[in-house]
């Protein structure tokens, strides 16, 4: 079965989307979603997006990461999926429903839904301030956490250059006081409401940009009084505006392009 | 302008190809070849391959490192196109003319031409036994070298698997005893007549699979007396089967696939 593709990307994160919203495909494994993220033998992509029909929104959008994994949430891919959709929308994910402005030009604004900050929505093992958290991993200490979708730990740092993230990412994503395991974030402030990050995603580890991380990473530094209600993001990949007031949902602003379109066999990945 | 591509592997090397045999394209910067070839932003690939119109041979392969630079040979890659063009033909290659038999069914066998073992041919800076070289990089030492279309240092070692070559590698292939630079190839004996192998590629670094550096490891091989005449070389993206007799060209035969097609839109990444 000669099946369509459309490859994007949102400051360098990067999709295949695979639009099932007219016509259905068969199931996706896990280890298919995985070959076609392989970027030497498959097409090559951060995570897989599937477009399939909802019933009380525009579309459902399913989301898998490079190992199979289906995920929650990822905002670089709603923003890419905003563009290739062209008018406002609101999305199903399985980290809740999202809102899609009218794209403009090469960039979409995406209402991410509101922050959730109690500490078993994160969630955490056991009971404590998500504001500033009691506890530590060599030099990184004192974070923060928020749950945008998806769970994040922020920690604010004097340079986030500094941090060895690749070393100390995977010990944190997997420590047990993360049941569902957990994105980590490493920021600093770097100018009037204006932060520097970077990620270490949960299961796909640094990438060029994490979309849902500077939604929460801005959430936290707001929440600290650290910035304004209306922060840029800086990430290897470029920068994202994030507005967020209290008791609101957050609106995340950023680029994201189609790169280019193709066709592949089914039955060559399944 | 819209810009139909090819994207193929062979052993997990990857590679968009442009086919401007029928329909000239316009000319491509390194910058571009570079741009089409980044995995998150472009198409993605090892190497991007142009087949051009040629005046004595069934048309001309160029090919083009992830870097944008251009080299003169790419074993998996003449499999590759042997496999698109679907019939035996000679291919002009900057590294000269190689001959693709008649693919089958995933793979094809080519002709890699004749090996040169002349000092200043592979390039070396001075003159030198390359069949056993006096020289050494820690525990690397007593090489072989061959030009194989591109140039090739070999070095036969007790257990290829445990030489740390992302670390020696650079080292070696900017070593001034090389004035084009060099591919580095680390393999040991496995079996009779098998040989495994890793290769530090030149402007590549390490790769699943390279095509050339089996050719000429094979072929230091037979020279060296370690194995016959058809030599099995088992590299991490699979096997390769080679076969070299004295004074003959070299003759590769390996798996070769299409991965999908699709089109770009020149002027995005031009």
């Amino acid at each position: 079965m000669r099946t369509p593709f459309i490859k994007m990307h949102g400051l360098g994160n990067d999709f295949v989307v695979l639009d099932a919203r007219e016509m259905p495909l068969p199931a996706l494994s896990a280890q298919m979603a995985s070959a076609i993220a392989d970027r030497h033998t498959g097409i090559g992509c951060d995570q897989l997006i599937v477009l399939e029909p909802s019933e009380a929104h525009a579309f459902t959008m399913r989301i898998y990461n490079s190992d199979g994994g289906e995920v929650e949430a990822c905002g670089n891919a709603t923003r890419a999926v905003a563009l290739l959709h062209g008018e406002a929308a609101t999305i199903e994910t399985a980290g809740g429903v999202v809102l899609a402005l009218e794209p403009s030009e090469g960039g979409a604004t995406v209402d991410m839904g509101k922050p959730r900050f109690e500490w078993d929505a994160i969630p955490l093992d056991y009971a404590m301030d998500t504001c500033a958290m009691p506890v530590g991993w060599g030099e990184l200490e004192n974070p923060a956490a928020v749950n945008v979708g998806n769970p994040h730990v922020i920690f604010f740092v004097e340079n986030a250059d500094a941090v060895d993230l690749a070393a100390i990412g995977p010990e944190i994503e997997h420590d047990a006081l993360f049941p569902a395991r957990v994105n980590v974030n490493v920021a600093s402030l770097v100018g009037p409401d204006h932060l520097k990050l970077h990620v270490w995603e949960r299961g796909a580890g640094l990438t060029r940009a994490c979309g849902t991380g500077a939604c929460a990473t801005a959430v936290a530094a707001i929440r600290r009084g650290l910035v304004g209600n209306r922060v840029t993001v800086t990430l290897p990949g470029g920068d994202l505006i994030i507005e967020w007031r209290e008791r609101e949902s957050i609106r995340m602003t950023g680029p994201a392009a189609e790169s280019f379109r193709g066709e592949f066999n089914w039955d060559d990945f399944a």
